[in-house]
């Protein structure tokens, strides 16, 4: 991928969940208040998952690596500058997921029980309402921002994946579906099954 | 999809995202609460939206219709049981979603808005801590309920999607392709590209 597609997904993603530079200077600002309570985030993460069949073959084996991450994903979403740099290394959080063959849901399912832990840690910070909602707004715009970029990332994974499977399958080399695929759009229509 | 697929897919979803009976319970019980609030959380999802280039040609000339969607499904968020007919309803949201082309991680970016909405409006209806980490965490886990099911649904359909694509650029039927796929699995290793 190039620089300029992480810049423009940069932007286009910013935007889409409201991640405005004031709301990535209050994440920056609320670093160090939460910072003590984000062992919790990873331990409910990690203990509510563990509890999960489906997802225990994921953890298998790597669960200290694993909350290593974890943790460093989460301290890193309040001190990121959030640019082309970072959405690079959450879209290779995204490719590892395809890689390991997690279900894309998983991640939403991961995002949700880091949510479970963390807006209270957040809604604890203020008592006023207005520094209250904006800390939240700005935690929840953050947390839209990485399963985005790494959703997008898994979705052009999962495709290339599938496509190879299916070359594999066929024994259609990749030169040759390119030929097709090309002969297909110029055509513009269904060239009907064999 | 079978019933017994919904019904499973149910379980595993509530276990993934911690929505236990009383959350769901507590759920009911926010619905006359939030209710009022609802009108204004749909709101702030098109007024944002309609701001976003990439978002715009989905929502051209259907507004009052998509409108009328969101309000019901955030009402239906409060309101449902989460059994396998509700799992059924959103699985087929999740397809809808597929067949407009648009990409997973809008579906995303839709619930960062909604909560970026909701959230406050859950955490400013109780003043005490313990009813309102309580409700965040319900609703939390509600939202995380729909978005996983959305996800797994879009997932399926775009792969059966993305698999009717190539085979009308290969030319290749599915029967054919089934034959090789059953063949591809009992050699259980790769056949080789042509």
């Amino acid at each position: 991928m190039t620089e300029l597609y992480y810049a423009q997904l940069c932007a286009a993603t910013r935007e889409f969940v409201g991640l405005s530079s004031e709301r990535e200077a209050l994440l920056h600002a609320l670093a160090p208040l939460v910072a003590p309570a984000l062992d919790s985030v990873t331990d409910h993460f990690y203990h509510h998952l563990q509890k999960i069949a489906r997802a225990a073959p994921f953890l298998e084996g790597r669960l200290p690596q694993l909350r290593r991450t974890h943790r460093a994903a989460l301290a890193e979403m309040f001190t990121a500058t959030y640019d082309k740099d970072y959405v690079e290394r959450l879209y290779r959080v995204g490719d590892a997921h395809v890689r390991a063959r997690m279900p894309i849901e998983f991640m939403t399912g991961g995002m949700t029980l880091t949510g479970e832990a963390l807006i209270p840690i957040i809604v604890g910070l203020h008592a006023d309402k207005v520094p209250q909602h904006a800390a939240c707004s700005a935690v929840n715009a953050a947390m839209g921002f990485s399963l985005m970029i790494m959703q997008e990332s898994y979705q052009l994974s999962r495709l290339v994946d599938e496509q190879e499977r299916f070359l594999k399958v066929t024994g259609i080399s990749r030169e040759l579906f390119q030929n097709l695929a090309a002969t297909h759009r110029t055509l513009g229509k269904d060239p009907g099954a064999a």
